[in-house]
């Protein structure tokens, strides 16, 4: 391993503990963003995205494998703060009519999070060679653009129907 | 003003202070990622992406005025969050060739919180019936997307010119 791969692959092992440690925070948080949304619509998403996070992080622990590694989260103040941030939104808003409109801003913050780093890891997987991994991330890629395009559906429903 | 229009347009307010002090951040943050970048173009795209964050500034500072308050920021957990760990970044791998992909990484972070941000608070100023809002913040998240694909391309072109 030539010293630019080491660092390089130092930097996607870290990145990768932060993103398992991300994920696993939101498997916990989906569940209580599911119980506080007001329509089913909203509702069913989340509870969709929590079993669809549940395969993410089985894919995260395919690729600690092919590094070698043992599957391990690193604190990640990043997504603690968007999902604080989100809770804050479900407190304050309680209640209202902005609830759910708050509750997708909360989650389409935490899927752009994730969109940047899983297509982040899956540049540097391809970089170190690395054509398994690649693949498992860009599976889970693929699924956090669509939900996050499946959010802002429901956000702009969610202002057709008011309007109506 | 109705109870539903009272409830999201104190949202989209504690939104647009949220940014707002984000954009701040980002404006602080910047120049020190652009001494630490180690290839030109990805110095000048920092340098660049500086000035327009001013420009930014601005419009959010236009729109509180179209909501009728002053403009002031909020504590965002967030973007401190992200930022923090560029930051940690910078220091674990200064001086090695994961300098760069990593700031790649950090910044895109902070792109694709803004994205979400602005999509949400551009949906919300349509519904709450301020055009002239939703407009403003039209043009930052054109400009925002626009940065995020930039910063990808760089990401790619490293990778291509490594395996060279």
């Amino acid at each position: 391993m030539t010293s630019k791969t080491k660092d390089l692959t130092a930097l996607f092992h870290e990145t990768l503990k932060d993103i398992y440690f991300a994920e696993k925070q939101i498997l916990r948080a989906l569940p209580k963003m599911a119980k506080a949304a007001q329509t089913d619509a909203l509702r069913q998403a989340f509870e969709h995205h929590r079993d669809e996070t549940q395969g993410q992080i089985e894919r995260l622990e395919q690729v600690f494998e092919l590094l070698g590694k043992s599957p391990r989260g690193k604190a990640c103040d990043a997504i603690v703060g968007i999902i604080d941030e989100g809770k804050e939104i479900m407190e304050d808003f309680s209640d209202t009519e902005a609830l759910d409109p708050g509750l997708l801003a909360a989650a389409q913050a935490v899927e752009h999070y994730e969109i940047s780093r899983y297509g982040t890891l899956k540049t540097w997987a391809t970089q170190l060679g690395l054509p398994d991994a690649a693949k498992l991330l860009d599976a889970t890629l693929q699924e956090e653009m669509k939900t996050d395009k499946l959010l802002t559906q429901l956000a702009l429903q969610s202002v057709n129907r008011k309007a109506a």
